[in-house]
Protein backbone atom coordinates (compact mmCIF):
# COMPACT_ATOMS: atom_id res chain seq x y z
CA UNK A 1 0.00 0.00 0.00
CA UNK A 2 2.68 2.44 1.08
CA UNK A 3 5.15 2.71 -1.81
CA UNK A 4 7.11 5.89 -0.62
CA UNK A 5 8.69 6.19 2.91
CA UNK A 6 10.76 8.86 4.60
CA UNK A 7 14.33 7.04 3.60
CA UNK A 8 12.87 7.25 -0.46
CA UNK A 9 13.14 10.75 -0.71
CA UNK A 10 16.34 11.54 -1.27
CA UNK A 11 18.34 14.76 -2.56
CA UNK A 12 17.34 15.53 -5.81
CA UNK A 13 14.94 13.00 -6.35
CA UNK A 14 12.07 14.00 -8.68
CA UNK A 15 8.46 13.64 -9.95
CA UNK A 16 7.09 15.17 -12.90
CA UNK A 17 3.13 14.92 -13.52
CA UNK A 18 0.72 14.69 -16.20
CA UNK A 19 -1.11 18.04 -17.20
CA UNK A 20 -4.25 19.12 -15.39
CA UNK A 21 -6.45 21.48 -17.88
CA UNK A 22 -8.06 24.46 -15.92
CA UNK A 23 -11.25 25.89 -17.26
CA UNK A 24 -12.64 28.67 -17.14
CA UNK A 25 -16.09 26.89 -16.02
CA UNK A 26 -13.02 25.63 -13.21
CA UNK A 27 -11.54 29.03 -12.44
CA UNK A 28 -15.03 30.61 -11.45
CA UNK A 29 -16.12 27.82 -9.65
CA UNK A 30 -13.65 28.33 -7.51
CA UNK A 31 -13.42 31.72 -7.29
CA UNK A 32 -17.00 32.27 -6.78
CA UNK A 33 -16.52 29.93 -3.47
CA UNK A 34 -13.04 31.42 -2.16
CA UNK A 35 -11.88 34.18 -3.94
CA UNK A 36 -14.95 36.04 -5.59
CA UNK A 37 -12.41 39.15 -6.69
CA UNK A 38 -13.89 40.41 -10.42
CA UNK A 39 -10.51 39.07 -12.51
CA UNK A 40 -11.50 35.18 -11.09
CA UNK A 41 -14.97 35.43 -11.19
CA UNK A 42 -15.95 37.51 -14.43
CA UNK A 43 -14.47 37.39 -18.04
CA UNK A 44 -15.88 40.72 -19.07
CA UNK A 45 -15.01 42.70 -15.77
CA UNK A 46 -11.45 41.06 -15.80
CA UNK A 47 -11.16 42.82 -19.69
CA UNK A 48 -10.75 46.28 -17.38
CA UNK A 49 -8.17 44.78 -15.05
CA UNK A 50 -4.22 44.72 -15.44
CA UNK A 51 -4.45 40.77 -15.77
CA UNK A 52 -6.79 41.81 -19.30
CA UNK A 53 -9.27 39.10 -19.05
CA UNK A 54 -9.85 35.87 -16.72
CA UNK A 55 -7.35 34.21 -14.27
CA UNK A 56 -7.44 31.73 -11.16
CA UNK A 57 -7.02 32.66 -8.37
CA UNK A 58 -3.57 31.68 -6.60
CA UNK A 59 -5.27 29.57 -4.29
CA UNK A 60 -7.09 27.13 -6.94
CA UNK A 61 -3.72 26.62 -8.59
CA UNK A 62 -2.37 25.92 -5.02
CA UNK A 63 -4.90 23.30 -5.08
CA UNK A 64 -4.89 21.76 -7.91
CA UNK A 65 -1.07 21.44 -7.05
CA UNK A 66 -1.92 19.48 -4.62
CA UNK A 67 -4.23 17.27 -7.00
CA UNK A 68 -1.31 16.45 -8.87
CA UNK A 69 1.07 16.02 -5.94
CA UNK A 70 -1.54 13.05 -4.14
CA UNK A 71 -2.21 11.62 -7.69
CA UNK A 72 1.63 11.42 -8.08
CA UNK A 73 3.15 10.66 -5.19
CA UNK A 74 1.30 11.35 -2.23
CA UNK A 75 -1.49 8.97 -1.52
CA UNK A 76 1.28 5.79 -2.00
CA UNK A 77 3.47 7.83 0.73
CA UNK A 78 3.68 8.10 4.20
CA UNK A 79 3.09 11.57 4.53
CA UNK A 80 1.83 12.54 7.77
CA UNK A 81 1.21 16.23 7.41
CA UNK A 82 3.33 18.77 6.46
CA UNK A 83 4.59 22.34 8.36
CA UNK A 84 4.26 24.45 6.07
CA UNK A 85 6.15 26.74 3.23
CA UNK A 86 9.17 28.79 3.50
CA UNK A 87 8.17 30.01 0.06
CA UNK A 88 5.17 30.51 -2.37
CA UNK A 89 5.25 32.43 -5.53
CA UNK A 90 2.57 33.25 -7.77
CA UNK A 91 4.77 33.73 -10.70
CA UNK A 92 2.90 34.20 -14.07
CA UNK A 93 -0.99 34.27 -14.40
CA UNK A 94 -3.32 30.80 -14.71
CA UNK A 95 -5.61 31.29 -17.33
CA UNK A 96 -8.79 29.78 -18.87
CA UNK A 97 -7.34 26.45 -20.74
CA UNK A 98 -3.70 26.27 -19.64
CA UNK A 99 -3.09 23.01 -18.89
CA UNK A 100 -0.73 22.73 -15.03
CA UNK A 101 1.83 20.32 -14.08
CA UNK A 102 3.98 20.02 -11.20
CA UNK A 103 7.28 19.29 -10.61
CA UNK A 104 8.37 18.09 -7.42
CA UNK A 105 12.36 18.07 -6.53
CA UNK A 106 13.78 16.88 -3.06
CA UNK A 107 15.93 19.71 -1.75
CA UNK A 108 16.65 18.03 2.03
CA UNK A 109 16.17 15.53 3.70
CA UNK A 110 16.39 15.05 7.83
CA UNK A 111 15.17 12.51 10.48
CA UNK A 112 13.36 13.82 13.24
CA UNK A 113 15.37 14.89 16.04
CA UNK A 114 12.16 13.76 18.58
CA UNK A 115 10.61 10.71 16.75
CA UNK A 116 12.16 8.21 15.91
CA UNK A 117 9.96 6.82 13.25
CA UNK A 118 10.03 10.01 11.38
CA UNK A 119 11.43 12.42 9.35
CA UNK A 120 11.11 15.57 7.34
CA UNK A 121 11.70 15.87 3.58
CA UNK A 122 12.11 19.61 2.33
CA UNK A 123 10.82 20.15 -1.51
CA UNK A 124 10.79 22.77 -4.43
CA UNK A 125 7.13 22.19 -5.92
CA UNK A 126 7.04 23.86 -9.19
CA UNK A 127 3.47 24.16 -11.22
CA UNK A 128 4.08 24.67 -15.11
CA UNK A 129 1.55 25.41 -17.88
CA UNK A 130 1.58 24.35 -21.55
CA UNK A 131 4.41 26.59 -22.20
CA UNK A 132 6.89 25.38 -19.55
CA UNK A 133 6.73 28.56 -17.90
CA UNK A 134 6.92 28.62 -14.02
CA UNK A 135 3.52 29.99 -12.88
CA UNK A 136 3.55 29.01 -9.29
CA UNK A 137 6.81 28.28 -6.96
CA UNK A 138 6.72 26.40 -3.91
CA UNK A 139 9.53 25.44 -1.43
CA UNK A 140 7.90 23.52 1.95
CA UNK A 141 8.41 20.65 3.96
CA UNK A 142 6.26 17.35 4.78
CA UNK A 143 6.68 14.99 7.32
CA UNK A 144 6.77 11.20 6.51
CA UNK A 145 7.26 8.05 8.53
CA UNK A 146 10.22 6.16 8.35
CA UNK A 147 10.49 2.66 6.84
CA UNK A 148 12.61 1.27 9.51
CA UNK A 149 12.74 3.49 12.73
CA UNK A 150 16.34 5.05 13.58
CA UNK A 151 18.43 3.22 15.79
CA UNK B 1 -16.74 51.80 -4.56
CA UNK B 2 -13.13 51.59 -3.71
CA UNK B 3 -13.28 51.96 -0.19
CA UNK B 4 -9.24 51.10 0.32
CA UNK B 5 -6.29 52.14 -1.50
CA UNK B 6 -2.88 51.55 -0.90
CA UNK B 7 -2.95 54.75 1.24
CA UNK B 8 -5.39 53.21 3.60
CA UNK B 9 -2.66 50.17 4.37
CA UNK B 10 -0.22 52.30 7.19
CA UNK B 11 1.54 50.02 9.35
CA UNK B 12 -0.42 48.85 11.89
CA UNK B 13 -3.59 48.95 10.33
CA UNK B 14 -5.50 45.92 10.95
CA UNK B 15 -9.05 43.52 10.68
CA UNK B 16 -10.23 41.02 12.06
CA UNK B 17 -13.27 39.17 10.65
CA UNK B 18 -16.24 37.09 12.23
CA UNK B 19 -16.69 33.33 12.82
CA UNK B 20 -16.60 30.95 9.30
CA UNK B 21 -18.00 27.36 10.33
CA UNK B 22 -16.07 24.43 9.19
CA UNK B 23 -18.70 21.23 8.49
CA UNK B 24 -17.37 17.64 8.20
CA UNK B 25 -18.80 18.04 4.79
CA UNK B 26 -16.77 20.85 4.13
CA UNK B 27 -13.79 19.43 4.91
CA UNK B 28 -14.73 16.18 3.01
CA UNK B 29 -15.89 18.13 0.07
CA UNK B 30 -12.88 20.56 -0.69
CA UNK B 31 -10.82 17.35 0.22
CA UNK B 32 -12.18 14.53 -1.94
CA UNK B 33 -11.41 17.28 -4.88
CA UNK B 34 -7.73 18.85 -4.55
CA UNK B 35 -6.29 17.19 -1.28
CA UNK B 36 -7.76 13.34 -0.87
CA UNK B 37 -5.45 12.05 1.28
CA UNK B 38 -7.47 9.70 3.80
CA UNK B 39 -7.29 12.24 7.10
CA UNK B 40 -9.12 14.95 5.06
CA UNK B 41 -11.73 12.73 3.74
CA UNK B 42 -12.86 9.61 5.85
CA UNK B 43 -13.22 10.58 9.65
CA UNK B 44 -12.96 6.35 10.32
CA UNK B 45 -9.34 5.87 8.43
CA UNK B 46 -8.49 9.41 10.04
CA UNK B 47 -8.97 8.17 13.60
CA UNK B 48 -6.15 5.39 13.05
CA UNK B 49 -3.86 8.16 11.23
CA UNK B 50 -1.53 10.18 13.90
CA UNK B 51 -4.24 13.39 14.06
CA UNK B 52 -6.82 10.59 15.32
CA UNK B 53 -9.73 12.22 13.55
CA UNK B 54 -11.41 14.26 10.39
CA UNK B 55 -8.53 17.31 9.62
CA UNK B 56 -9.13 19.89 6.89
CA UNK B 57 -6.67 20.50 4.05
CA UNK B 58 -4.53 23.21 4.59
CA UNK B 59 -5.59 25.05 1.57
CA UNK B 60 -8.36 24.60 2.41
CA UNK B 61 -7.92 26.52 5.41
CA UNK B 62 -5.96 28.96 3.09
CA UNK B 63 -8.81 28.77 0.98
CA UNK B 64 -11.61 29.98 3.93
CA UNK B 65 -9.14 33.30 4.93
CA UNK B 66 -9.04 34.46 1.69
CA UNK B 67 -12.60 34.02 1.48
CA UNK B 68 -12.66 35.77 4.84
CA UNK B 69 -10.07 38.43 3.36
CA UNK B 70 -12.26 39.26 -0.13
CA UNK B 71 -15.54 39.86 2.67
CA UNK B 72 -13.87 41.74 4.66
CA UNK B 73 -11.70 44.33 3.36
CA UNK B 74 -10.17 43.02 -0.45
CA UNK B 75 -13.82 43.79 -2.26
CA UNK B 76 -13.57 46.98 -1.17
CA UNK B 77 -9.91 47.41 -1.92
CA UNK B 78 -7.57 48.68 -5.07
CA UNK B 79 -5.94 45.42 -4.79
CA UNK B 80 -4.60 44.10 -8.24
CA UNK B 81 -2.76 40.84 -6.93
CA UNK B 82 -0.13 39.23 -5.33
CA UNK B 83 3.28 38.28 -5.76
CA UNK B 84 3.11 35.42 -3.65
CA UNK B 85 3.62 34.59 0.23
CA UNK B 86 7.20 34.57 2.35
CA UNK B 87 5.91 32.07 5.09
CA UNK B 88 2.94 29.80 5.72
CA UNK B 89 2.68 27.66 8.43
CA UNK B 90 0.10 25.28 9.31
CA UNK B 91 0.11 25.50 13.12
CA UNK B 92 -2.78 23.33 14.52
CA UNK B 93 -5.24 21.12 13.27
CA UNK B 94 -8.63 21.96 11.91
CA UNK B 95 -11.39 19.97 12.67
CA UNK B 96 -14.92 19.65 11.97
CA UNK B 97 -17.26 22.28 13.74
CA UNK B 98 -14.23 24.42 13.95
CA UNK B 99 -15.26 28.16 13.68
CA UNK B 100 -11.95 30.36 11.77
CA UNK B 101 -11.37 34.03 11.47
CA UNK B 102 -8.83 35.76 10.13
CA UNK B 103 -6.83 38.39 11.27
CA UNK B 104 -4.98 40.87 9.08
CA UNK B 105 -1.95 43.24 10.42
CA UNK B 106 -0.21 45.63 8.32
CA UNK B 107 3.40 45.07 8.52
CA UNK B 108 5.39 47.33 5.88
CA UNK B 109 3.74 49.90 2.98
CA UNK B 110 6.35 50.71 0.42
CA UNK B 111 5.67 52.90 -2.76
CA UNK B 112 6.56 50.62 -6.52
CA UNK B 113 9.60 51.51 -8.03
CA UNK B 114 8.16 51.22 -11.32
CA UNK B 115 4.59 52.41 -11.19
CA UNK B 116 3.78 56.01 -9.98
CA UNK B 117 0.09 54.42 -9.54
CA UNK B 118 1.18 51.15 -7.54
CA UNK B 119 2.37 50.13 -4.10
CA UNK B 120 2.39 46.76 -2.36
CA UNK B 121 1.80 45.92 1.21
CA UNK B 122 3.19 43.00 3.44
CA UNK B 123 0.62 41.88 5.65
CA UNK B 124 0.45 38.98 8.57
CA UNK B 125 -2.54 37.05 8.23
CA UNK B 126 -3.14 34.91 11.00
CA UNK B 127 -6.32 32.56 11.26
CA UNK B 128 -7.80 31.82 14.51
CA UNK B 129 -10.10 28.69 15.76
CA UNK B 130 -13.05 29.37 18.29
CA UNK B 131 -10.36 29.41 21.46
CA UNK B 132 -8.16 31.84 19.96
CA UNK B 133 -5.48 29.41 19.16
CA UNK B 134 -3.67 30.40 15.63
CA UNK B 135 -4.01 27.48 13.01
CA UNK B 136 -2.37 29.10 10.07
CA UNK B 137 -0.03 31.97 9.92
CA UNK B 138 0.43 33.72 6.47
CA UNK B 139 3.48 35.99 5.90
CA UNK B 140 2.97 37.86 2.68
CA UNK B 141 2.68 41.04 -0.05
CA UNK B 142 -0.44 42.19 -2.03
CA UNK B 143 -0.55 45.31 -4.73
CA UNK B 144 -2.62 47.94 -4.76
CA UNK B 145 -3.50 50.80 -6.92
CA UNK B 146 -2.91 54.36 -5.09
CA UNK B 147 -5.77 56.87 -4.73
CA UNK B 148 -3.46 59.43 -5.75
CA UNK B 149 -0.20 58.63 -8.01
CA UNK B 150 2.64 59.24 -6.62
CA UNK B 151 5.09 62.64 -7.89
Amino acid sequence: MIRYYWEDFTPGWSYESGAAPMSAADIRRFAQEYDPQSYHTDETAAKATPFGGLIASGWHTCAVAMRLMCDGYLLDSSCVGSPGLEELRWLAPVRPDDALRLRATVLEQTPSRTHRGRGTVKFRWDVLNQNDAVVCRMIGRQHYLRRIPAP
